[in-house]
């Protein structure tokens, strides 16, 4: 049995405890020997917290890997750090508040001989995998992104969200393009965006963006932070064999209306992927860095058409 | 003496009647062989003119090689079209209204052997690779570029400009970016950017953006297309051997103060030396396509806080 990857976490927010946390206690590949959070305060019984990644350095103990959970504008530094200590380097998403940045860490983790892994979680939901696999071969005609939710229930607080870089509506938006991405087998590119942004904010709070690939199959996706009722995850494939339905985020796949219960490729659930695929590659020594969900969000504000709508006040 | 590249020039507004055409007709690398016009008026006397590239590529006219100087919104469909033809494709910058239609470029370019060429012209004033050869192995302290040119003088009727995709004071701007990025040893990204749109159009007028180097080098960038009186397109380089200085987009260069009148490195001219880049990539079978500029005026927009301005009327 190969030895635990000694683990540090960094960021302890809302998406660290929810999820990292119980992910590294559910697994023998990672040994969590340390937390990193600007408050001091420790969220593991046992397990040493320190306030800064510079005091996580200094402590004599023993890391060979770190997950960095912090938000996005303040990632690339922390992770620029670790990659100098040596460290294997896992990073949410989005991997960064801008493109540049991450290719520059994915430049000084390949420069280090670390492994840089930029986590697209939603990619780990149990049907993405079943649905990629029953679309090959298939002809795609179009398909429709819905992802509604409402910014009040699942980001509470999270200010950084309306800040530049925060990406607003986007930030939930990424987790479907971070699908899409990966269940369709050409590359996408936008051909028209609208952007809502409430007057009192830096990010938009909706989105209609327009995509295509070179073959001229549309993608429509439809973003939205202000559903109250039902809330929407889904993303609709239309093709020659009927309309493959993934909801829930990717956790459920029905095609032409028969929702598929097969456990076949089915994932063990999204953080545990992760981890998984983290050991996998840090005893593999590669990286991997797929910016394209990123690509596409700096793409839509890129050439989208901006639109102001009433203030959000939280 | 190899035959001449035969060359269709797309798109014959402003830049390929004022830099193309007399760039083409200077060298014996190239043949230019088709224009292509929407209103089919040719441009040069005895060189046929056709509508559009479908009728270009049904026309019987031998071509081995087509530059794209349309506006960069329709652009990309053009050069997928053009590659799918077995022509070698040169692009005028921006390659493309969004960064991943030019990887999809690309990525086509490559599986169909042809060359892609996306240029950056400024990259070719005269002096940008002395200021690039004199910066090598000097301490870089900090870069400033200052882009400020009236839109009304240098711009006149180019409304795509104002349209998403066209990027407003951006275009200009990616000059200056084409060259910090190739003077500059290390790679940039954006850490702040503000964004000032007129409330009419759909594209920024004025730009203030901070980039940094993983070494936290700053470099500021002020671009403002309400400039009356001078114009400046200046950069900037503080370093320990005194401050370099190119000014006029590139065209003169001058050390801690002192004219730079050498020719060693000088260039012959944009886009004379873009042409016989070309040749020599067709000719070597390989693609030239940095998407470096592009991408920092991607982050620029992803993470840009916006300001309204006053409406822009021409």
């Amino acid at each position: 049995m190969t030895k635990p990857i000694r683990l540090a976490v960094i960021g302890m927010g809302k998406i660290a405890c929810d999820q990292h946390l119980p992910s590294i206690a559910g697994t023998q590949k990672f040994e969590l020997v340390a937390t990193v959070s600007r408050d001091g305060k420790p969220s593991v019984d046992g397990v040493q917290c320190v306030r800064s990644i510079e005091e996580l350095a200094d402590s004599g103990i023993g890391i060979d890997a770190v997950s960095i959970c912090t938000p996005p504008q303040v990632r690339h530094d922390i992770a620029q750090f670790a990659i100098e200590q040596g460290w294997h380097t896992m990073l949410e998403k989005p991997p960064g508040a801008t493109l540049a940045e991450v290719i520059a860490l994915r430049d000084a983790a390949k420069a280090a001989g670390v492994t840089l892994f930029a986590t697209w979680h939603s990619r780990y939901a149990a049907m993405v995998e079943p649905a990629r696999a029953w679309l090959r071969g298939r002809e795609i005609r179009r398909a429709k992104i819905t992802w509604r939710e409402d910014v009040r229930v699942w980001h509470p607080g999270q200010e950084w969200i309306w800040q530049p870089g925060g990406f607003g509506v986007f930030d939930p938006g990424i987790n479907a393009l971070s699908i899409i991405t990966r269940i369709l087998p050409e590359p996408l590119f936008v051909t028209k965006s609208q952007l809502f942004f409430p007057g009192n904010q830096a990010a938009p709070i909706a989105a209609e963006v327009s995509m295509r690939d070179r073959k001229g199959v549309p993608v429509e996706m439809d973003l939205d932070f202000r559903q109250e009722g039902p809330q929407h995850w889904d993303i609709d494939v239309e093709t020659d064999a009927g309309t493959l339905s993934l909801s829930h985020g990717g956790a459920k796949l029905s095609i032409a209306g028969v929702e598929n219960r097969s456990e076949e490729n089915a994932m063990e659930g999204e953080y545990p992927g992760l981890y998984k695929r983290f050991a996998a590659l840090v005893w593999a020594s590669v990286s991997d860095v797929d910016v394209s969900p990123l690509r596409l969000v700096a793409d839509a504000f890129l050439c989208g058409r901006i639109t102001m709508v009433e203030d959000f006040i939280e």
